[in-house]
């Protein structure tokens, strides 16, 4: 196994072959669903091959949102059963920094682009936690160490464990209860770096690297701060509050404000759903070589330049 | 007075004319804000001539989102006064149309830069009134009356009254409390709109033609609906859930989800404000025609084709 | 089988036999426990026999509280099983009234040991209903009427289904979700008595005469609200809000303001519990009479004189 | 003047002398009261002389709450000026005890008439807040002093600030906007209690002792912790979270569950409220010696035996 070497900001890429599916039963006579699980399409993200397919014949409205890349794509499923498979192979190609070269960007600075990630939205009421924030987090130091010290707060702080959230859970609620799942833990930390003038999304992905533990692979909730590098470009870095999976090896699918942007289904009708079936493994590139997402020193970015 | 005048699905358009008057003290070394309270550049919207001025010499950065239109000014002010004067004269082409004649989009057929308006934010839970919008509205016809008895609901059942809310407000809360002002009626109507499917959003504008006994001039926001025309057209169509101003009569400043998207100033440090000083006044088109705003039988929008 | 045959005011009563078993598993070295699931012995519900028994040696703190009868019965269990059975036959003598012949009382002439429950309490939070149930049952006839008026109103607003709330659900939470079990019910219905000044309560119970589809047997929870008889003499009266049992077959466990103060068990430790088994069932009183408990067009109470 | 002597666990006693002014404008033909602001008679708290007067001559329905003495007293008031006047001097006879020689007792021991205090209520919704005050507080040595810790942390993470809560506000909302008044700091501070089994409640009171920076004299809200002295006997000790005020001074009027019990006036109509008007001051008792309350470092208990 060749380990993976550093040439200048970047590594050579990782390449990750994953698969989802999904079922569902649907009761009424039919059921509009619009599903973002599709890998994106970015600069950092290269889809090598990708399939996708349903087990009705159906006729699909396709949207690529031109900021995030995410990939809606919506259809009218007929009563009885829909299934819905998606594997793909995509390569990754990681920007990295220095931790302590990464600073953080002032409001009037920002890029227009970035700002909707600065307000509150359904599950991250940063408005509420401004005191809260400034109390804990105003004093230190600016750059990805306080948005470290975000996320370290919150995984020291909330206790993973499963069926303890729903969908209605927000991070004032995970802030009071303390416990959650990956997407409250993600709410939660993009609440607080909101609170302290830190942009902050969530992206969908899988959480590879998980321990089995905790169950099969599953669908994953992560973070991205946006702090400017020593040259003064803007990016987007992984954060995962959660701690339970492996940020190298994170595929984008949707990225959105929370998880009312970026639901890989959402479904307008009654439908019994089964649990996702998911598998994820890196593989080789296409030279052979095999780079293994590893916990590392480095800020990580797959957005950007 | 020359009233308006039909000419197939369009009209004269509709000249006004205002100013917007903002005073702040800064109290800290500095800080910075984002303004949004320019008004949209519009196929229905022209802005005949604006003035935006600062007391304090002040780089702005300025940026358009590309979807809204909404204008974003995001400035670095000193400690000391901030004074901020924007003026300018609009020309409004509504489109209208008969009610009856509108229709509702499946979620399916939407196009993708209507579903971030389907989905809940921060102040339109929408996920949380299924139950209730379908309960309510459930089983009316679809079209625009649906929408509009989801407005004469809200109307009817909430009391409008200044100071009784504040920016945590939400439409949960309204629709508990039955009480609020504009904005709250506005998050309230468009939570139930987006629960039962119909896509909704919010427009930052001023309130013209209210009754003066509610007080001077202030902003205003609105809610838009969007529906499809007799031709499958998409447009947002305007409601006014308060009752307080006359649509037509609506300038659009900001276009978002809810009230954090389109702030008409977002403060990032300690500063006491003043109440806003608006003016608002219907004049005269360069062909010294007058068109006066008012309530009209008809949907109109100022959005879309 | 002989049929109920009134008295005055009164019936030959009704006897009720039932037990119940409680199972959980302690984790924890020791844990404290304050049960709350005996008969309360009133003037109405005459405690024929009973037996409580506990499968560890156990010295108990025992309390009854003197305005509501409710009785507290607090013990420290070790680590392991613990198993608790309580079994008991109770004669119910009901009062019965005309409904059109009960009136409210106002605030100022309630006796002082009703005032508690014209006021929120933790799932009851009556203060933010003030406008609704004002603009709800504001306008109709004051009485015995206006409480059947809510308690139907809640009836057919919110659905019965099993698991759709948890411990925190409050009736805020009820109004907006339309959804919940007994205890959902009964606290909303509490919630919109007390905002039109009506005091109400809870009392927690089992569901005689619920329907099987159901599920087994189970505790439940009703409400009672204070009017005043033809005489000017102050009762509580039953209303059951989740239509699921039948009140005349109502056994009093705990009174209280609502769930927070009659949870059958409180827990000061780590537990796994087992689902309650529950039966209840109508039987021949001392005189060997049958009087079955069935729906009855009358206002009943077993509070009071 | 002479200072404070200490004669074993009793000092000499406390005479504070003092008087509130209330008025309403009454808008609708008649309105009900209850006013819970008469000085509590208890063993350790001696009425010397009071005055209660009103400028409408009326009928007032007067009751004592038998657990806590309580006094509440229900009037109907008629349309126009309502004036309500009450004076009193009371003799506070402290029991004091070293903090260290205080501890906690398990909710198995408890006595009865002290459980309602270890549930939850509207205010203070110490079920959510099992996770975060075992992270916080779980851990620390029980007794007195984890009291005061929580006492401390509520003072050290809210902030006093006026008019930035209202009747809505209770303990999660403070937990996460760290801002309030009195009543506000001791919500927090009962919920946090309670969330770890030490019974909590909440008295009313006046801020004897406030800074004058603060406003003219007030209304106040203190806590009560019910632990066991040295022989095992149970009291309930005063803490002051807000630490705007100096507890030796307190006079009891209501105790209850939190703000829900012990308002000091209740209103059912339309009323205009002026802000009340208080004095306090302490004065000679009857030997003529004048004992000022100060800041100790005991524990203080004006309640039980």
């Amino acid at each position: 196994m060749l380990h993976l070497i550093g040439i200048g900001g970047q590594w050579y890429m990782v390449r990750m072959a994953f698969s989802t599916q999904l079922e569902y039963e649907i009761r009424d006579a039919g059921c509009d669903f619009i599903f973002n699980l599709q890998a994106a399409y970015t600069p950092r993200q290269t889809v090598v091959q990708e399939r996708l397919s349903f087990n009705q014949g159906l006729s699909a409205n396709i949207y690529t949102d031109a900021p995030t890349q995410s990939r809606f794509i919506a259809v009218h499923a007929l009563q009885g059963q829909l299934s819905v498979q998606y594997s793909a192979v995509v390569d990754l190609t990681h920007f990295k920094a220095a931790p302590n070269k990464l600073s953080e960007i002032s409001p009037q600075s920002l890029p227009g682009h970035v700002l909707p990630y600065l307000y509150p939205s359904r599950y991250c009421q940063s408005d509420r936690l401004l005191a809260f924030a400034s109390q804990q987090f105003g004093s230190l130091m600016m750059g990805y160490s306080r948005a470290q010290a975000i996320r370290d707060w919150v995984y020291n702080h909330v206790r993973f464990q499963g069926n303890t959230s729903n969908s209605n859970t927000s991070a004032l609620d995970t802030l009071i209860d303390r416990v959650g799942v990956c997407r409250d833990f993600a709410h939660l930390m993009i609440a607080m770096c909101r609170a302290v003038n830190l942009p902050a999304r969530m992206v969908s992905s899988m959480d590879y690297g998980a321990d089995p533990a905790l169950g099969p692979s599953d669908f994953h909730a992560y973070v991205e701060v946006y702090l400017a590098d020593a040259s003064g470009v803007g990016r987007w870095y992984m954060f995962d509050p959660s701690g339970t999976a492996i940020p190298m090896g994170f595929v984008r699918f949707g990225t959105g404000r929370d998880a009312a942007d970026i639901a890989f289904a959402t479904i307008f009708g009654h439908v019994t759903a089964a649990q996702p079936v998911i598998s994820i493994q890196v593989v080789p590139d296409a030279d052979g070589r095999l780079v293994v997402p590893r916990r590392v020193p480095f800020a990580l970015s797959t957005d950007g330049p």
